[in-house]
């Protein structure tokens, strides 16, 4: 396991190096880390848990990270004293991977002492943010694929390795059913998949001696790449002369893919010609630079593509490269007791939810998601009272649940500093991430102009935040 | 040195075993890395070269890999047992890190057999196409602060822990002075820079005794974000207290942080202020969701600002989330010969270069870059002859030159699969960017519509490529 220690931005450290100084290191903190509303980002899916969880087991700084910090000049031996033997001590809740989340709530929450809960930002903000982008965008797409099956395919495009590697982990997180990447599958164990590419076609003297060997390599997973030459002249009349062969031997023939072209009109081609050549089981394959709006426009014109390769848009998530995630101090403890913390800004969107919060999702007796509800934590809602929730900004939008079931969506992750259970399997959070998306209905997960769903407050917390924003005293000028 | 030989995609694998089946494994192969032309990308800096390096070396299967692979039940045990032998023993020319570079040409010559030349291509591409990438949109950014420095801030809206590691010694490649990443300065020894968050004010029961906390932990580089409540009438006055009394001590202010509002008019409030209260030399830095486009137009409207921290967008090239490098065979021994290969595709830009090629950069009497020339790898050049180039569409575009001056791109980075040279340390690398940048006329690197800098190809590619292009039959319809 890597030693992420050091993955921190150094402000982090100066800042730990003040706390010291002004013997506030210990004192409690809590931190909320969540995303904020913006285009391609209406939900998301949570995902990075387990990489968390791994840094923060393996959270110490070694000799030599000591050495380096010595040698920049900023910081006392007393204080490198104290980061020899730093760990963290605290808290971590979060949101269970593969869950659908949205705006504005509290994804992780970190409850520690405040030089603990201080350091933490930078990786926190990087692990979760990656991969909750990636499962994000794997999401999108394969909600445009609809049934079909898509491949992840996107390695030699990431953002290096651990784009790559962590991308791919998200990606079937957010719903793709395997990956090209070898490191990844054995990492996570994903399915990986792949078949040829032009290179291969290239090495031979002629197109169908390039199709041949394949088929005589891999009898029952051939899937030939037809468009090195030319898609409906060559490409899948050779394709369809080594299926004849194959069969022939006994062999499965697979499938082709098309990387280039106009894939609805030579999806449709090529259909009818396997299908008139007797291969109507042969699948055909697309890949070349797509995304859930390409997907979705090629099925709506009838374009016969039954697997989806999708790289370099879905690995770098390319209409929006980051996740825009934010931590936020909302509680500190002063004198004793924890109180509650406001970060305002001229910018209504950046003013943050103070105070130690709670997050719920409340279900109809359908088991449909109706709201999610942020509380301050020691309130108690009890399900047998009907409950009022209403709009944070018109709070005239009001809707009182009389039969409803709530479900605390933030889950212990680490209790004083140790790993609280195991973690799920990617698997077993894939089908997690199913059975999620399926209590949220459609609209909000519309591609495009999706229903804002409800992200609530509590009367209470509303009133605390309000009151507090209000006591600042306004500009003069 | 992480072992990335498993970062690969299956399809790589599977044909190797094609290749090792048909005895084609040996055959030489010669494959170059190129990019296409594209918004944000008309030229680009080249890094990622000590990355491949170290994937090179490092590169072999370990057991459990085999045993991974085996459970696949794609792999036979004679090519498992060949994988467990794998070393790369080819050759690999590249263009040096920190050199710009330009749609089309041969950034990277892989010459090796077949097997080997095909396995590195995933990798290859990550490594180098991420840094690249990051690279040229930090000098892009570089560019617009013109002589202001920049402080590259994004880990945390890195994609992963690579991206920020790697993402940051790519933008001090491209021009970045430092990074807040502790862990890139530990690896590059690049400078590191940072200051505080608003978390930091919010922990203290006022901002000015959050500023004085800070001035006193760090008296020599107190740099003060003043935005957390109300910049210009709390924030900037409060750090003007805090220097002042800094100043009574001994101390040395060094400057304020924007972070939000309308920073032309902020910095401008701002710098009036400091300078009334008698801080000329106090810097102002300033930082929120800044990319090119902004600081070129936040410079025009006379924005007193004098450092700039730029994150997501840097770190994750938000305009363009990928390199979109290709890896492509140019040519293949084929009955004891190499022999040129090209890919036609119906879309002319995906048509590929055939045979095994060289890159030279011409020079005028002033040192000035005039275009680059492929050529092929046994043709000669004679510096005392006068040389006409072309443009490879238009042909009639011509331009002779007489007195010019030659210089070699492409540079030996492995022999026989042994590393050939030690490779610059990363600050020789920025210097060498920065010289290499002042040979190229600025409008080939103005930000929108540059003007396209020549690559050509010489009279005996050109007209190989030509020949084999019209010797594919046409479409009979």
């Amino acid at each position: 396991m890597r030693n992420l220690t050091m993955l921190t931005d150094l402000y982090q450290l100066t800042m730990l190096q003040g706390y010291y100084r002004q013997g506030m290191q210990h004192r409690r903190a809590v931190f909320t880390m969540f995303f904020r509303d913006a285009p391609g980002l209406r939900y998301a899916v949570m995902a990075g848990n387990e990489q968390l969880l791994d840094y923060i087991k393996n959270l110490h700084f070694e000799e030599q990270d000591i050495a380096y910090l010595r040698s920049l000049k900023l910081f006392d031996e007393d204080f490198l004293s104290y980061l020899t033997d730093f760990r963290f001590t605290g808290t971590i809740d979060i949101i269970p991977e593969g869950t659908i989340v949205f705006p504005g709530e509290p994804l992780v929450r970190v409850d520690a002492p405040l030089a603990e809960a201080q350091l933490i930002e930078t990786a926190l903000l990087t692990l979760v943010g990656h991969q909750s982008l990636i499962a994000t965008k794997a999401n999108r797409v394969c909600r445009s694929a609809g049934k079909d099956k898509v491949m992840e395919f996107g390695l030699r495009r990431a953002q290096g390795p651990d784009a790559g590697i962590y991308g791919a982990r998200a990606a079937v997180i957010g719903g793709c059913s395997s990956t090209s990447n070898v490191l990844a599958g054995q990492t996570f164990n994903i399915p990986v998949a792949g078949t040829h590419a032009h290179s291969w076609v290239m090495s031979f003297e002629s197109e169908v001696e390039a199709f041949r060997a394949y088929a005589d390599s891999f009898p029952d997973n051939a899937l030939l790449l037809v468009d090195t030459y030319d898609t409906l002249n060559s490409g899948v009349p050779n394709a369809i002369m080594v299926f004849e062969e194959l069969r022939a031997k006994g062999g499965r023939p697979l499938g082709i893919r098309l990387d280039s072209g106009d894939l609805a009109y030579l999806s449709q081609q090529a259909r009818q010609m396997l299908d008139e050549a007797g291969f109507p089981e042969v699948i055909i394959c697309a890949s070349n630079d797509l995304d859930e709006t390409i997907i979705r426009d090629l099925k709506l014109q009838g374009a016969r593509i039954d697997l989806w390769g999708v790289g370099t848009k879905l690995i770098t998530s390319a209409d929006r490269s980051a996740f825009g995630g934010v931590y936020k101090m909302c509680a500190l403890e002063t004198d004793g007791v924890l109180q509650p913390k406001i970060k305002r800004s001229d910018n209504p969107i950046k003013v943050t939810l103070p105070g130690l919060q709670e997050l719920y999702r409340i279900y109809d007796p359908q088991g449909m998601a109706v709201a999610d509800l942020i509380t301050l934590a020691d309130e108690v809602i009890d399900e047998n009272e009907p409950l009022t929730i209403f709009d944070p900004q018109d709070t005239w939008k009001r809707m009182t649940l009389t039969h409803y079931s709530l479900k605390k969506l933030l889950t212990p992750l680490v209790r004083d500093g140790q790993p609280v259970a195991e973690l799920p399997g990617l698997m077993a959070i894939r089908d997690y991430r199913e059975q999620d998306e399926a209590t949220i209905w459609e609209q909000h997960l519309r591609l495009i102009f999706p229903t804002a769903f409800k992200v609530d407050w509590s009367h209470k917390l509303w009133t605390l935040r309000n009151n507090m924003l209000h006591d600042a005293e306004g500009r003069h000028i």
